[in-house]
């Protein structure tokens, strides 16, 4: 299998070395061969090739059958009035890839539930799982700016929303058959469609599934107050990019937390939700359970290696269980480093 | 003083009436005279009148002092496709009256914190104020929807930004001086034009002010493992219709918290920021605390009277040491009705 692994900026080739360490040592003990290869992308590439998105990354992450990437961005290319910026490549590679759908599990380990702010009450039997629209929507819509105003457009088609939440429900047909779609239909048109479409086809092509619509704004508190309550929760790309942050809390740090990006066709990408984090970039310090973990889910989605994929969330879960902890778990001076969490799980 | 009470739909009624009796009581003992009038908006006026906002309700409204506003919307108007919804009765009256910004404090009481779902050593010291533009954006953008899309426009203009920072600016002079802005300037253009100009603002007119930018979805999380961390937060108005609810969280109860919406101008509204409720409607259980917070902000802002509003503050506070919880705060069987709350405020 061939897979394209793009480290990106700050934390991200520090994770991703770690998580390419453990598929290594699973293609050995299990008797594959993966081929891997790095290329450039965000701010690592705009420094090299002055692009984002140079066109060898994407004609690599095109033929590859999977990609697994770090993160990118950092103060380094922040300049909010730059013409080019690293995030442009994260946003044009998931659009050029197709990959609609991120998926976003999150299941608080009890060993971590120290180091969540939520009560732990509330937080034992928690099993989410967010179904983000990752390429439509207001982040990539036209955008305008003059001296004097700016707007950005946010814009869905119907067969956008019908394909990820036609997704989000098969998913919920693997779990417990409970779908949560989530918009802003009491003010925005956008939502009013999506509400309308996410109903035709969870009841005309999903009669086994109980669909139940959330406005975003009491979504964000009834993910804090009663998150046992939810399964599968589907929505559009920035109302899914605010709800999973909000809901890494639940896990208890953002750096436990892997994802999924697919689409129809083959080619999937794997990315930890957490970013770059330029404050500890370099340091050796950050949490790489994320990746790790991205990179089990593209063992299972990718590469139909479900066996292999669990295998490493076992580890991950026994790492834990085992109290090693990087610095954004650890409550004292027992912190581990990337390397010394990553060879626990090796 | 002319008040204009606009009760709307679901629990409204119920939470209005209480806060009224609190303002009459306050009237009372102070020696002042308000006059309330009553008028409809929301579900309630679109039943009476066909239309969401009457004519007579905004033109009261705008000769009043100010407007003291319970919910709207409800199920009976819900159907997305219907052609005049609730809520816009409640965004052409904001509009109309052009409160811009949208204050929303949060102070978790040491009694409510058993009801948060937040860890209590995180809550103890937290004093949020929120200031939620509330007249641009994506709510009041042009919008459109044909059989196969919709899309929604957000646009924002230098002096609606310009307004609604210099407001959170002043507003953080009577605080800690503490300025968090919050957008989503690695993707949208709005958001760009926002920081420049927040940064701009803060720079030249006030140099005594600490400004920080954070991206929305950071902040969703930082909101909950930090919360002490912040003073006043600024920002567009759909981030801080998501983070005013997620941080109503760190307070116990949604029902707990008032806003106040200010302009430029003389006339300021006032509403929990809590919505109708439908399901515990007409039951008399819903927490009129929210509504009489926010007719004590009503006196200190929009009448002068900040003593009066003291006073209203310190009478909730006393209610809430004496375990005087409704049900959305009590944890057994000893929540008492809105009546009964209301009386213990009285
Ligand atoms: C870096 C940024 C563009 C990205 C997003 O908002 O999608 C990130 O926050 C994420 O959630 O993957
Ligand atoms: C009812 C709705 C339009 C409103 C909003 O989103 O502004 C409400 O959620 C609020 O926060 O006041």
């Amino acid at each position: 299998a061939d897979i394209v692994v793009l480290p990106g900026d700050g934390i991200g080739p520090e994770v991703t070395t770690a998580a390419v360490d453990v598929l290594q040592a699973v293609a050995q003990r299990f008797g594959h061969r993966f081929s891997l290869h790095e290329h450039l992308i965000g701010g690592a590439a705009i420094d090299a090739t002055g692009k984002p998105l140079p066109d060898d990354t994407l004609a690599a992450a095109r033929d590859a059958d999977a990609v697994l990437l770090g993160a990118v961005g950092g103060p380094k290319w922040s300049d909010p009035n730059a013409s080019v910026r690293p995030e442009q490549g994260l946003l044009a590679i998931r659009k050029a890839l197709g990959v609609y759908a991120n998926l976003r599990p999150t299941k608080p380990h009890p060993a971590a539930m120290g180091a969540s702010p939520i009560k732990p009450h509330l937080l034992a039997g928690v099993d989410l799982l967010v179904v983000r629209e990752l390429t439509g929507g207001i982040y990539f819509g036209e955008r305008t700016r003059t001296a004097e105003s700016a707007s950005d457009l946010c814009t869905y088609t119907v067969p956008e929303i019908e394909r990820v939440v036609r997704r989000a429900c098969l998913l919920a047909r693997g779990r417990r058959g409970h779908v949560t779609s989530v918009d802003k239909a009491n003010v925005l048109e956008t939502s009013r469609l999506w509400r309308d479409v996410a109903s035709r086809i969870a009841r005309d092509e999903f009669p086994d599934i109980v669909i139940e619509h959330q406005l975003v704004d009491s979504m964000a508190m009834h993910l804090l107050s009663k998150p046992r309550a939810y399964d599968v929760i589907v929505t559009e790309n920035m109302f899914g990019d605010i709800l999973t942050d909000e809901a890494s809390m639940l896990a208890g740090s953002l750096g436990l937390l892997p994802s999924a990006s697919l689409g129809e066709g083959c080619v999937g990408m794997y990315e930890p939700i957490h970013g770059s984090a330029p404050d500890i970039a370099g340091k050796g310090i950050a949490n790489p359970y994320g990746t790790i973990l991205s990179a089990a889910l593209l063992l299972r989605y990718s590469l139909g290696l479900s066996q292999e994929a669990a295998c490493i969330e076992q580890a991950v879960d026994d790492a834990l269980d085992a109290g090693v902890f990087t610095a954004d778990l650890a409550s004292d001076g027992t912190a581990v480093s990337t390397r010394e969490a990553a060879a626990a799980v090796l």
